[in-house]
């Protein structure tokens, strides 16, 4: 099966149903029904059926499925039972906050590279890293071969180092800076934007607010 | 219409046409057609109409949208003209990164308080205001009112934070803690989680390179 056939939204629900897995896991459950996975996450059953439905058969009708192994299919599916180096391109407060944030080597996520454009930062260590200046990345990224990056740098030369990245080979860039950006269709992105996730929020207490008016 | 008839992931991407309108209408754009709208956003025209369409009649046919009066229109269903003051949970090193964020402000969100457990940092300045001890918040929720908060404590406390931003008051949470939050109905949250960013964009890097095998 053509991955593409599968709705996008169904990949994005994949992971969420693996941490819920894996907490079930570590709580030593052996079995778990769409059902209360549904309850746990707010998605209906149904919808957790149907999402692993594209990717063949799990569980017996009736018996739910067998956490361990439907985990394990799932980091299968999603590539996660390998390491994924990252390099990260900007290191200001956000950048070294990003460096710092806990999550992701525990889920196989490294930052083997930084860069900046800075000279002040140029040189500095992260994480026992030394930042590099990001006219070196094309040359270390030819070294390196790491599939992912995360961008972190001011909005106004965002496009710029997405452009750069995507030449250099990245895949899949995760970027925290506040604009729209391009890039060609074999390359994935997701933008972290905290503005866009409140704006969908206020319209839920604009409208409670309206109908109790 | 009630608001819970629409689907959460049209509301979600309103914000996102928003933004592409708005930059638009700096360009001195007038008129704006769904097929080059969906272009921008990768999204299809046929899904942009049927978005608007939840919310009345925009447009004419084969006339396009009028960038203005469109922008004005989703700015009000996500009430987007007023001002809404947040309150931040957690001011170490992710705290301040997003309190240095400069993208709020000018879409309208400022962050009012800010409040921490750690007694070094309580009595601290951030961006003029003094960070309060987080034992303070229902007192200080009671006179702000302010009905958006952002969490950014470490994963084993964020629940029990979260509890007491609900308790408090507070309507919406931007969650950054590495959780699987509970709330109740009447409350909104988004968790902003570089790592299942990260893990949904594998899989298409992951696909790919099966599929070149």
């Amino acid at each position: 099966m053509l991955p593409l056939e599968i709705p996008e939204v169904v990949i994005d629900r994949l992971p969420i149903y693996a941490r819920a897995l894996a907490l079930l896991e570590k709580q030593g459950r052996e079995v778990v029904n769409s059902q209360e996975l549904g309850e746990r996450l707010s998605v209906t059953p149904a919808q957790i059926r149907k999402d692993l439905s594209y990717f063949g058969r799990f569980g017996k009708q009736g018996r739910g499925y067998n956490v361990s192994r439907l985990l394990q299919e799932l980091h299968q599916i999603l590539g996660l039972t390998r390491e994924w180096p990252m390099v990260l391109v900007g290191v200001g407060q956000l950048g070294r906050a990003i460096a710092a944030y806990d999550g992701f080597v525990p889920q196989g996520f490294r930052i083997v590279e930084a860069f900046d454009a800075d000279p002040k930062i140029i040189g500095a260590k992260l994480n026992g890293l030394e930042v590099k200046p990001v006219d070196a990345l094309p040359e270390v990224l030819r070294r390196h071969r790491a599939a992912l990056a995360i961008v972190a740098v001011p909005a106004a030369v965002a496009q710029e180092v997405i452009d750069m990245l995507v030449e250099s080979g990245v895949r899949a860039i995760l970027n925290y800076a506040p604009i729209a950006p391009h890039v060609p269709p074999h390359v994935r992105i997701k933008d972290i934007d905290p503005v866009l996730a409140l704006q969908s929020m206020t319209f839920y207490i604009k409208s409670a607010a309206d109908a109790a008016k």
